[in-house]
């Protein structure tokens, strides 16, 4: 593995130059004024990204797992009820946690590579007349198959239900990279993590939390210590944290918005549909096609190729990286084997997005596989070209 | 606050340099074999540093809170009963945190200033011959009083009463900065964090686990997902890792162990005793006392000052952060006004040990205490140059 | 320009990781004994590189620039006569700083893509029968043209011209990444970079003087006191320097040597040729051909592509820096326009060459030349398959 | 020597933390637009410091050495004369240089200790009616004995005399750290280097040239290439650059003018007499005096402490250095072993200087001088913390 070469694994991703430099700072004493002058600016920042005007922040020094068990536990009580679809290892795993919290969860078992059905999630609140679930849990992203669902969507089948259920979303592999309007699609609780969208090291969950959810808090009962929202709330309102913080990725966080938001999140935004429409059109060139089912589902941070007949992903992988010293993603679960997966998010330029697919098809040509060499290359360099933002050309 | 001075709060501590540079690296892939080239010399190490044969380690993305978090949800069941001595502000919270998740705690309460109290230990665990308590909790250097406790001495009470409770030990000012050891002990599960001893950015938690604990895990049904030792314990098998890991600052604790052995545990150890010594020298030359209420109980990491009577010691660390840009530690609750702190753990020289002794020294000339200035450098001077080792002298 | 992306500039290379950090110090006393530390190993490992066993080792903190004034200022006197060919931008100019210190250069000029030429050297050696010429001045890797000479060749024809002038070789960009052997080429003078195959930052001047070198010091009267041999000579016998060294650089340098010899310097320029191939291969599938003549005169570490007829170098070479901010070379002198320069030397990947070969297919499309998008690309992904070190695969 | 410790020679300085970080960047191609990006930010704030409207700053990488080689090469000819006296290590060091250039120098001997004797160089002046002088040299701050000379007072002298001579500054250990006025004291060439007062890692010579001095140039036949100001000047016009320049340095350089004057320069300079006045009243506790004859002199940027008869200062600093790993500076040439040299320029805290004190305290004591430990910490700490500026207490 050459740390040279940049990475395409859906995250964590390549960290820019400049947040290694904003997290590699030396020790400050975070009982003091100079803490408040990185937490703060963090703190106002990731409320902007996840466009929220009325929730909270809690920073967490974890990873997004932390993250959806700071969710659960601090609204939810043993023996309630969520509802969750699955189509993907991360759906999954969330499913899973909430299990062994003694939560019972109504699964929809949904095909991987589909995205949130919202039809049978408005189905299953509307049979819901008693209100028992709780909480609806969303994957925004599902990283392993590459598909994105419509949060919008399950706002508009919640209300549709009428039913009062709290929304609660993973968007550890969209926020910052795709659009998220967490007030606008009346999301509850927003989970994500530093080493995806914010493009810094892992270590910090990341948690958007509106007032209806502070509010389920105060009479939710699954035990919590360390991801403790109330510990966070006390100690935020009075400049301080309930323990110590992990200054460097917070301070490194507040420039990653400085950042973002220089760039403007809609540019943001376009650069990785843009990177991610280079890739695709690599995979068709290549004979291939992405592991989401329909285009509308087509996430703009990772795809997940689906190999050919008698192909395994997985080689691909290992050969990427033992051979070429580069990292894509392998298959996990139910499409273990039978997809690779390209990471797009992040700080990335079409020049490294290229020395990416080029690698990948060397890698298919070693394996044999039945694919041109140059060939998904020229499909994504015949995109970029076309697709440059003029305001890039110009500027800088 | 100046980031050119030294700080002298009881942690996070000074990041030496070379360690600053191990955690700032580009991003790898965590699931490729370039993990287990950190991971696992770090894993190996920290055993070394805990003096465990037959424990494992696990690597929280988290901070010692949650490493007592793991230590009491992976081991015990709600309604499970321990024992806990409370004299200081760090000792009261593992405590609380224990109420939270439902165990049943019994509390020796003691005064702050003294250490665990052995005798108070012993008959607890005598009475209980229904063997009810499951675990003893100890803290092994209370960083709000400055008190080291005498751990082994626990141990001694323990089988004294031929009581089958673990022993779970809060290391986290302790462990890679005084004498540990955790199978010499019979500590089952010891706690610390990355921001310590090992002198890395806050981040990581450290826990260490016994063969005994381990076993206890199988029957424990307190709910945990992040901080499951199972998950850890099954993914290290294949080497890897149940979310993202914090790579940089795993890298981080592979190369602080690696600077540790170069130096010599033991050598480390008189360091810091040394150092400590020069601090306590300098207290008396003042007028002062340390918090810890006799010379056995002494912590050669952190020493809290006893202020003078009408003295508020938070006034010279809020002065002194001020006006001086020198971060000290307040007193925390029972103590908060009544001490101040000076931390004096991980990669010190003299030279930084003189200058926060000098800046306490004007803060309280400013504050108009009876102090003359260069009285408690002058006797920190004298101890610090009789007692340079030799070689130290000879090499570098 | 993005600082993600490589740059394919023929120098200052992409520094790695490792050497970033190697030079990034904090200020050390450098009249103190932490100075030698890194300094002997930089001079010894140099010595190493240079592969000499009788020559001494100069450090300016300078430029290769510097460090021509060096070798011409500590050796030869106002009116002395050197012998060179121009056939180069830098030849051109070490040319033109003689004539500006006063000397007399016999000038054969020889066609921009020839190397040095043998035979002319060789004949006018002969023919200066008063050995009037104090020096030949040959620049190994013309990094105009991308043209190795042979240096050995130069010898030899010295030698069989009988001519006791002094060999000084500028070896900027290719010591340290093609075979150079100063001992075994009878070479006087070495002049090289930190910035180039040392894959630095700019401002070391590296030159490696002979005995006879050194005792031509002894009468040169050329004015010079920064550049002064006898003042480095003297100091480094002390362990001290003749004014402030650049002391990260030089500890970069040291951590350079122990790169270098762990991949091993064999190791070192078969991966400059094997790259270098790459880019040739890719050049042929475009239709074009390097501006060196004929293969014996094919760089490793730069090639100049000539551009098709109506075609301009500099327009690609803009374009891919505004449009992708993407780092070449424009041609220079006679070549300007006609040519447009790739760098491939220092620490390099395949995936990085082929990223640098995509980018520059997406500009020709760009300006509307004749060359097929990916044409280039396939021809070295499929050079780079074949050709990686079997090493590579197993070892890392 | 421990990296953890401030050094306190006389430069290089403590680079703060920010400046590290901009030096340590990335390659950039230095012939795209992306190096004005930093070049141009460089020069211009450097005129700034140097107060100069009408001048040029040209950029070498070398150090103070080579910018004042550049001084008298572009602007001198062989067998010119220049007025120099020669009153410590740096003034007699470019006397020499001169002499090796085969300039003509006429010195004014002065004791070590004292300044530039303006009523000398006055009458020198006078006397050469001939107006065979060409420039007059000086020293700004003698590095070597911690005097600061009056070139207000050298240039109302050469007005008074009325001699055209240029007038030639050293301003290398002044120069933005004390009041300097390139325009307003009609000086005609200003010498630094980046590791002094710009807080920089050294390999920058930084060299302001009056209009004088560039008309002056055009005549000058001193042979130099890589100092040449006419490569400088015409490269620069072009927005290039005469070879590769140390780009970091250069980025480190506008990055440190803009730390300075976000401070403001005269708070900088105000910060420097401060701290200055710190060290001095340390040493009159300590029964001893500055080397510098008189007050006037006294220099803010270094303290040569002249130790007590039978004492030796080398000693001093051989001991900091092996046994607390702390940096001072030797007596160099007519004053070696009679003083040792405490350096307080760059950014210092009081903090800093004190654990500099204490230190040489520390070394006094075990050397057997007649010095009573913390005495000039007393002196030093009661002088800071009256003087401590009431904005810095308000802001931070």
């Amino acid at each position: 593995m050459s740390l040279q070469n940049p990475v395409f694994i859906p995250g964590p991703t390549n960290i820019p130059e400049a947040l290694r430099k904003a997290c590699d700072m030396p020790t400050i004493d975070h009982r003091s004024a100079a803490f408040g002058k990185v937490f703060r600016p963090a703190l106002e920042g990731v409320k902007r990204i996840l466009k929220t005007a009325t929730g909270e922040v809690f920073l967490f020094p974890s990873t997004g797992t932390g993250g959806w068990e700071a969710a659960i536990t601090n609204t939810l009580s043993p023996g309630d009820t969520v509802l969750a679809a699955r189509f993907g290892m991360f759906s999954h795993r969330w499913i899973d946690m909430c299990q062994r919290h003694g939560l019972k969860v109504q699964i929809i078992e949904t095909p991987w590579g589909q995205g949130a059905p919202l039809a049978a999630i408005e189905a299953a609140l509307r049979a819901d007349t008693g209100h028992s679930i709780k909480a609806v849990l969303a994957t925004h992203n599902e990283t392993a198959t590459g598909v994105r669902s419509d949060i919008a969507g399950i706002r508009r089948a919640m209300d549709a239900a009428g039913h009062p259920a709290m929304l609660f979303v993973d968007g550890v592999s969209s926020i910052a990279s795709m659009p998220f309007e967490m007030d606008g699609w009346g999301v509850d609780i927003a989970v994500t993590g530093s080493q995806k969208g914010f493009m810094l090291p892992a270590g910090l969950a990341i948690v958007g939390v509106s007032r209806k959810a502070l509010d389920a808090m105060e009479s939710a009962t699954l035990p919590r210590t360390f991801f403790d929202f109330r510990d966070m709330a006390r100690t935020y309102a009075a400049g301080g944290y309930p323990y110590t913080p992990a200054v460097g990725l917070i301070a490194g966080l507040a420039r990653s918005v400085e950042m973002l938001e220089d760039e403007g999140m809609e540019a943001v935004f376009a650069r990785h549909h843009r990177l991610a429409e280079g890739v695709r059109r690599a995979v068709a060139a290549w004979g291939m096609r992405p592991c989401a089912a329909t285009p509308d589902l087509f996430s703009d941070t990772v795809t997940a190729v689906v190999v050919p007949e008698g192909c395994n992903g997985t080689d691909l992988v290992k050969l990427a990286a033992d051979k070429y010293g580069m990292a894509f993603g392998v298959g996990l679960g139910e499409v273990a084997g039978k997809v690779f997966r390209i990471g797009h998010l992040g700080m990335l330029t079409d020049v490294m997005v290229l020395s990416g697919l080029a690698t990948a098809e060397m890698c298919m040509a070693d394996l044999g596989w039945n694919v041109r060499l140059g060939s998904g290359v020229a499909a994504a360099q015949d995109w970029f070209r076309g697709s440059v933002p003029a305001l890039a050309m110009a500027a800088e």
